[in-house]
């Protein structure tokens, strides 16, 4: 461990797994602990830590543990690496979902709450994933009594995961992961709910149940271990949420049975419009459009497609496989640059195969 | 057109124009009809048509105009194929999302509903596309008083389009797409529209936005054009749905208010079960895993891993692309079969690419 940086891990599941592979990968030397010897055994056994144990001299300690063990163990990780003034700066961060709830239970200069929003649908080391960062949106939540010192270099460290960090107010972090998350997929699962309950009576129904239902009801077959105490531990900004989203639901309800036609049209534009600033390369400036491709479902009728836009020159932005029900054939969705669309055109009837609609993504 | 079948469609637009365009494809002989001349034209120029008239002979004609000029259309080409007793049967369709207001307004054994579930978030003949139906479900509404040899010879006409044919009774079919399609529809929208409320005054919130929410409002990117008349016209089951909706989201804000654990776990539990039904090969029986493996954000690096899969003889049943915040790299989600996993993987690391984490469908 000599020249390297040190880092400590408490809870060795699956973030804080990956968060050791991650620091190992970029020459970190890792200490980790869990409450089940077995854990942190499994996890020096896949390499995402070096060792086993606790390291009061570690700069960052990341605390991965589920959400109501998370303050006592900030506090124990806070209390063991009280320092001397000269000494090197250390921190401590925690990795949940909820940010209000741990943030009150800790008041001290050198702890950082977090939340790499990445891979919560996983559980234990055996998912843990070096990789898992790369491209993630990861929320620090920095308060008054937090050090500059210490955010700065938490925010250095969790960059160089691959994550991209947002600082945000704990309440208000918990407020918008609400409305972005744990609504939607509580809603998700509802809208899948009373599908499931006709599709008892009307077998037909998921026959019909098209990409757009299928989009909308996907978070729903993750597992439910997790939701419990997301649920109690954001009560309050999920509580509100639920509430405008009825009292949303009700003004839509009245708008259809009133036929107020340009009050509906209204309400769809603007969702419309703010559906394609979401921030993604799909819905930025440039003119993208969707190329649809009928293909066989067999083994190498993709690569054929996605080699050809290659060969081309024309980068994929973003490509979508849909199936028949019969499952013996399928369509590609190819997002492309407008500009290329001619190119690849040409290329895949060349190919032979035959490129159906093209529609501009506007 | 000798020799050939013949058919007719009333309303060259999207939907129109590409019922012509396969039935072309299929050597029928078509003749079609718009309200608006220059539609017709531009159908004739793009081969949507053969000939721009009506058919009086014709075996089978789509009507495919908007809802509300469905019920006259309709009934003018069944006043005008009236026949003798030892002619060939004709039949004629419609191609609306709603069913009941249609087939309410039309008497005839010679005349059943249909509502091919594809296509209908573009615009125009310039849209139009013959392979549109491959894959897609077409339901069909038969009634007591439709011939069975009508809906006979409608079933195979759609077929062999490449359609999945079900038959459902209209008001049926209405309220499994209020449920399926129209409250999903609307609530995506009003999530879309709550968070960017919030979003005005919270920037950061749209990059919270993760994989779930981008799937959940998906549909609200779509032109509302259609949804004045789709809401009027299915009006009850729509507002029935809706308030079945807010009923369960009540239910759930209840649970969440009270920290129903054992109740919330097991509704989601449902939803999760349900989901994982919708019929799909990616949802069969078949053991299939989740492969992420970062990418760089370039042509050529999407197909580089998909040829790879192909040259394995591994096929693909799902695939996402993803990207960072910045667009400069992503993370491909592959779906494939279990038993390829370890030859994929291998195949991946061999390319000097890293899989990451691999995750079971369950």
């Amino acid at each position: 461990m000599n020249g390297h940086r040190r880092a400590a891990i408490v809870g060795t599941g699956l973030i804080g797994g990956s968060i050791g592979l991650a620091l190992r990968a970029r020459g970190w030397y890792v200490s980790g602990t869990d409450l089940d010897p077995a854990h942190a055994a499994r996890a020096l056994e896949l390499g995402a830590i070096d060792v086993i144990g606790e390291d009061s001299q570690a700069e960052v300690t990341f605390v991965a543990t589920p959400v109501s063990a998370v303050v006592p163990a900030a506090l124990k990780a806070l209390a063991s690496s009280a320092l001397a003034p000269d000494a090197p700066l250390r921190v401590v961060t925690d990795v949940t979902g909820v940010k209000g709830p741990v943030l009150a239970g800790i008041e001290d200069p050198r702890f950082v709450g977090g939340h790499p929003m990445a891979g919560s649908e996983q559980e234990g080391v055996d998912g843990a994933d070096g990789d898992l960062f790369e491209g993630a949106t990861w929320v620090l939540t920095p308060t008054s009594t937090t050090s500059p010192e210490a955010f700065a270099q938490l925010r250095t460290i969790v960059s160089s995961l691959g994550a991209d960090v947002i600082a945000l107010a704990p309440d208000q972090h918990d407020i918008l992961v609400a409305l972005v998350s744990h609504v939607p997929h509580l809603t998700a699962a509802t809208l899948m709910g009373l599908a499931a309950n006709q599709a008892e009576e009307h077998g037909a129904l998921l026959r019909l149940a098209a990409g757009g239902f299928r989009d909308m009801t996907r978070v729903a077959a993750g597992h439910p271990g997790i939701w419990p105490d997301l649920c109690a531990e954001n009560r309050a900004a999920i509580l509100a949420t639920l509430d405008q989203l009825v009292t949303s639901l009700s003004e839509v309800r009245e708008i259809v049975a009133t036929g107020a036609r340009a009050e509906l049209l209204d309400r769809l534009e603007a969702a419309r419009l703010a559906r394609r600033e979401l921030p993604s390369p799909i819905w930025g400036t440039e003119d993208l459009v969707e190329v649809r491709v009928p293909i066989a479902d067999r083994p190498g009728a993709l690569a054929e497609v996605t080699t050809l836009a290659g060969g081309l020159g024309v980068n994929i932005d973003d490509l979508v496989l849909t199936h028949s029900a019969e499952g013996d054939r399928g369509v590609l969705i190819l997002v492309i640059e407008a500009r290329s669309v001619d190119r690849v055109r040409q290329g895949l009837l060349d190919a032979g195969l035959h490129p159906s609609s093209v529609r501009r993504l506007d």
